[in-house]
């Protein structure tokens, strides 16, 4: 985990507005061990890992405590955010105490059955917290940290924006590499390679984990979904699909762009695949116009549905978009139908410095998937894309 | 997550006897998002990563099934070692007919208050079952998974031993390296990022994140504890310590080593420099002769410390030693003292099959940190080593 310190900071100024806003008095981040098991708010609000069961604190005053086991004392104190406490044998007494000085009446906890972003505790550190509080009257205080986490994490600072932006841009450098590089003949393994040669000499890392990650279709012989690059090989009058996301100074990308390999004699597409590229493209562009600041992700979602059954394919079997930011998945708000997985996260609002996906696919009978994904801010205007748009087939001369 | 399928077969024949040695019928361990919020469970058991709520349950019979979202079944089918069940709107209906089909009095998931390897289920996602399970009469069978994780973890499988022996010895060539390189006048983040590129350059990764590994202690003005390497420099007189983690393969060393800087005439330490070492080393090779299956870890803990103790220097604030094997901190048991902080944990009785760190320290006034940590393999007999220990104190000569 690197420590971005400007970062933490502007985050941090974000959290007590959002405390205040939600009239939240107290967050409680409670951790151990996160290398092994990651809160995914520390990163937002600390950035250092941590060994004992550890507490951060945060106030609708702006007044924020940190008691962490002695050993981690130094690294959170860099941050020059926290009153630290370093406790030695235990952290019952030092946790009450900490907690009793701000009087709240309300304890956020990172909870949540709807938002993994939200949802760091685990069940057994909710046991070890209860016991803490045992007789008190804090343990009566709980609520979940769900909406201070989806709004914290959502709404990004203008420092995350450049750095998903940086990260986009090399991300189309590199499908420009891999427009150069790929032939027929060559197979999904041997692609996915090409990139992992490119991301790893530039130090940058995966947005999902690399084994999966570009993920690589050509043609129709390709499995759909999450599988790792195999031995299916590029053919003429094929379609080459990648959707590659990497992870630069922590903050990720996550694209998909589309290529036919043109076959002996041809100089454009069939017109079935122009077809397709022409409705996904579509479907998007009908969902960014429906994406607004104030608008249910699901609606946005239903709108590229309908243009997609509407010009007679089949709807696609997952959400049109989803935040993106420190992760691909990068919490709350979905772009997604109101199905039972999608539950109270298809239906929170879109927010004014929310960055999405807008990905959805269709299948060319014999040429296969065409599938696009661009990344895009919300603004209080409309949408700003961070990527340029894909507006075009792009072909592979062989 | 790279899977070693032979591995994973390796630990699903180990879960399968240990839960019809523990009498549980049926285990589940439960996800989502796992590259945002794993389940260190979920590396033993499947090394994959899922996106949606995915199910994986694991029978005394030894019937294995894993329902998760259809884009992510390939992966999982790979495997061999599950009934797949795709789904694609929501996992309720096909997770309560699974668990159906077992039949189970008992149902293990992974939460604990004491060991974080076995507590990958969020609160969350525990409100989350518990909706599932509502009506059903699985609700009530509900029981802690911590003992089949802390067997299933802590007992190092053929593949899972050598894999740790291979991690050390490529730490102890690090060292080696470290010792040529190392001189007077250098700063401890130049010795620091000596080790990091000679990591990366192999492509393996860090027991611990990489700003704190190496540990690098330059004589008596470095930060004690887990602090990443600053400024200070390295002079005559002083002692150089190193901790030092790495992760190749999936699996872990942790080793501490360290040298006397000789100062302008000097062939040997100072006396109270030998002592210093000679009293850890002792303090370590005393808690080795204590370490047997069946013996619980405070017990361990308490001859070492009590060594340290005797010889008239104050006790170290930490454990004597941990499990190490897919993480620096690999589960349960720990060789520590009674505790709050240890609480459940230092009771647990070491196992034939335990790969243990083995470290402690004592500050010489003046000089520096005196710390020693050795990996070791808990046999049927005693104790294997897996490092070459460190029997004597190591030099840098000017």
């Amino acid at each position: 985990m690197t420590t971005n310190i400007q970062l933490i900071q502007e985050k941090l100024v974000q959290a007590t507005a959002i405390l205040n806003e939600l009239d939240i008095d107290l967050w409680l981040t409670f951790v151990r061990e996160t290398s092994m098991q990651p809160d995914p708010v520390l990163d937002l609000i600390a950035g250092v890992d941590v060994t004992w069961q550890s507490a951060f604190l945060l106030s609708r005053t702006g007044q924020h405590t940190a008691i962490i086991g002695h050993f981690d004392a130094e690294n959170v104190q860099a941050l020059g955010a926290y009153q630290v406490i370093g406790y030695h044998e235990g952290i019952r007494q030092p946790l009450r105490e900490a907690i009793a000085a701000y009087q709240p009446t309300t304890l956020a906890i990172n909870y949540s059955e709807n938002d993994v972003a939200a949802d760091g505790l685990s069940h057994g550190m909710y046991l070890a917290l209860l016991d803490h509080l045992r007789d008190t009257p804090f343990a009566a205080c709980l609520v979940s940290a769900e909406k201070i986490v989806a709004a914290l994490r959502g709404r990004k600072s203008a420092t995350e924006i450049e750095l998903v932006r940086q990260a986009v841009n090399t991300t189309e450098q590199l499908f420009d590499a891999v427009e150069q590089f790929a032939k027929p003949g060559m197979t999904q393994r041997q692609i996915a390679d090409f990139v992992h040669q490119r991301v790893d000499a530039m130090g940058f890392g995966y947005a999902w984990p690399k084994p999966f990650n570009p993920i690589v279709t050509c043609g129709p012989h390709s499995a759909v979904g999450h599988a790792a690059p195999g031995d299916v090989v590029l053919q003429k009058g094929h379609l080459l699909h990648m959707d590659l996301g990497i992870r630069q100074d922590e903050y990720c990308s996550d694209l998909q762009r589309m290529w036919y390999v043109l076959d002996d004699g041809e100089t454009t597409a069939p017109p079935e695949v122009q077809r397709a590229f022409d409705v996904v493209y579509g479907a998007i562009k009908a969902g960014e116009y429906r994406l607004k600041s104030g608008v249910p992700g699901w609606q946005v979602d239903e709108t590229a549905r309908e243009f997609i059954v509407d010009n007679g394919y089949p709807e696609y079997m997952h959400a049109f978009g989803h935040l993106l930011g420190r992760s691909a998945h990068d919490g709350a708000t979905v772009l997604g139908p109101r199905w039972e997985r999608y539950t109270g996260i298809c239906d929170l609002l879109v927010e004014a410095g929310n960055i999405f996906t807008l990905e959805l696919h269709v299948i060319v009978p014999e040429r296969g998937m065409m599938s696009l994904e661009e990344d895009v801010l919300v603004t209080k205007n409309g949408v700003e894309y961070l990527s340029v748009p894909q507006t075009e087939l792009r072909y592979i001369r062989p």
